[in-house]
């Protein structure tokens, strides 16, 4: 495949995101210099075919992307800025606004036309250069911050992102950071709360844990100082989230204390939650609601998966998501296939028919 | 299979969980009887093979399971206790401290050692008797509160539940509605207003939402006309957790405000929710913990998975748990098994093998 970019492409930085960039640029034959703090990662990232590292006497790069720390990510550019006076830099940094602002301070107007903040959505629960994988952001949105840059600059990292087979989407850093902290980064904190309460219980309370606690706190699994960082570089959005949560808390707790005047109150809030909910897209921007759902029971036995994977493949219907559910102690597990809702009939009654139990 | 339980066994209340209770009890051939305020949800059952409407002239159960909603469930507990003074009565509610003390404000203190309170942990994202199933308790935890009852009351509930493929878990009513109230209310609270957040967010901004805030808001989207009755009934649990949670929540706001101060505090909030998170059990008891997690790329086309899980099925490995993740416009998904650390390298050998590419 031909890329639109134009190396050289230097990376500073060669973590989970750096060293993904620099895999798939690799690949497709671009020269991709590479540099990092720690020798030791630099090394590493060498021996993964992730880029040569960068000498000074190396040809300068067109395009420099800052993939460091968001603590030290606007010192970073600011220096790549004035080393490279040619190249268009971008970080790939999960909030915008603060960098920006960093940013502006420390450099002079006239370089700013060079600098596009970018934050590409995607990553792991784990991180590092071992990690890293050429296909990282295929499929993905990539965020494209145009601030001061110039239209030459935003078209050179509007083609990295989509070399890379991410679709980019254009927000004022403002409203990026907005809207990390009310998909990202308060899920996370109230995640986080909610998990810390079940340390009250006793094991026989814990028994009784099923699968609506473990989604709402799956993500309290997190590292504790990446999000320092993250939630302390977008302070503002973020408390300004926390706070109308908690008067919405509040006005729950006093619901229940005014019991029975406040079940009107109380079931405005749940029901502000199904709105809420029924926001969140799905696949390919389709609402999440628009899904019918198949739920089949499944012994559990190995290979069992496979036969019905096998019969819904013949079925010939696509599947849109699917989970599966499993009580302790249960001999069988429960597989929830989400499909179009045109397609839920010719599904059903494929699977009556190989002999599948489904259950609504 | 021969049941412990002795018939006939009365039902009041046939939605979701008396249907199934119905259905599983009837197939096994145990005389069942059963009654609602709806006439027409009555003959549903009786068409659905849940049981027999019960006549005056019917000969009187030996046992009672009272399933109506919880806002009438101590009133009717009364009357079955009056109406058939042999018979043990049981309640299937999912509060259980309330309904205990309106009982023992209505019934004479001696009628109450025929009552034993019990919880199943069942349910669907839907209700009513259509949705009902025969194997719905299978592998499920039934929590039975023994309060005042007598030891042969408390044997016959315990029967009841095993004989319905639950497995007994013995508690106070107070310990109970605690344990609810952190696994399952406060969980559900915190989804809806996480989600009525995202209604200040533009589409764009909405394009951003990840696996991470669909699991935290997945409940969201429940019946606020059951979750009003459930709090409603639990406001003493509720409201302590709540609290509890909106300190924590202060906490982090005046960290985030205090910056960089605030750091350390931070860290611990989050830092606590990994060690809260770990408690939860997985299947069978296991630490969730304790699963090796395998990812594998599955292109977009009716029958991979099908493929995908026939060479699954072949490693011989049996499946603890899967996910499947979908980014928006991604030409393929990624499948996430979870299986015992000790089948780890057998399952990706076995993968790699037939051509599949794994991640992680």
């Amino acid at each position: 495949m031909t890329l639109r970019t134009q190396g050289p492409v230097l990376i500073v930085g060669v973590g989970l995101l750096g060293g993904s960039i620099g895999l798939a640029l690799t690949t497709a034959g671009i020269d991709v210099q590479i540099s990092d703090a720690s020798p030791s990662t630099l090394a590493l990232a060498a021996d993964l075919a992730v880029g040569t590292p960068r000498q000074e006497d190396t040809v300068a790069p067109t395009i420099v992307i800052v993939a460091t720390p968001p603590d030290v990510t606007a010192r970073v550019v600011a220096d790549q800025l004035e080393k490279f006076p040619d190249a268009i830099v971008t970080d790939v940094s999960s909030v915008k606004a603060t960098i920006y602002r960093e940013l502006t301070d420390i450099v002079d107007a006239d370089q700013l036309t060079r600098y596009v903040g970018s934050h590409p959505m995607a990553g792991r629960e784990r991180s590092g250069v071992v990690m890293a994988r050429a296909d990282l952001f295929e499929g993905n949105t990539w965020v494209v911050c145009p601030a001061a840059s110039s239209i030459p600059a935003q078209h050179a990292i509007d083609d990295l992102a989509r070399d890379l087979g991410a679709h980019v989407v254009y927000m004022t850093d403002t409203e990026h950071d907005k809207a990390v902290a009310a998909v990202s980064h308060l899920p996370q904190i109230v995640a986080s709360l909610t998990a810390a309460r079940l340390l009250s219980l006793q094991p026989e309370g814990l028994a009784l844990a099923g699968r609506g606690i473990r989604d709402v706190t799956r993500i309290a699994a997190s590292d504790p100082g990446l999000w320092v960082q993250i939630l302390s570089a977008n302070t503002g959005p973020v408390v300004e989230l926390l706070r109308a949560f908690r008067d919405d808390l509040d006005e729950c707790i006093g619901a229940l204390e005014s019991h029975p005047g406040g079940r009107a109150q109380l079931a405005r809030a749940i029901a502000q939650g199904n709105v809420g909910h029924a926001t969140i897209p799905g696949k390919h921007g389709l609402s999440a609601k628009r899904y019918a759902q198949v739920v089949v029971k499944v012994p559990d036995q190995p290979g069992q998966l496979g036969i019905l994977f096998a019969d819904v493949g013949q079925a010939g219907v696509s599947i849109e998501d699917l989970t599966m559910e499993h009580s302790p102690g249960a001999p069988f597990g429960l597989v929830t296939l989400a499909v179009s809702p045109q397609r839920e009939q010719q599904l059903r009654a494929s699977l009556d028919q190989s002999g599948w139990a489904t259950v609504e």
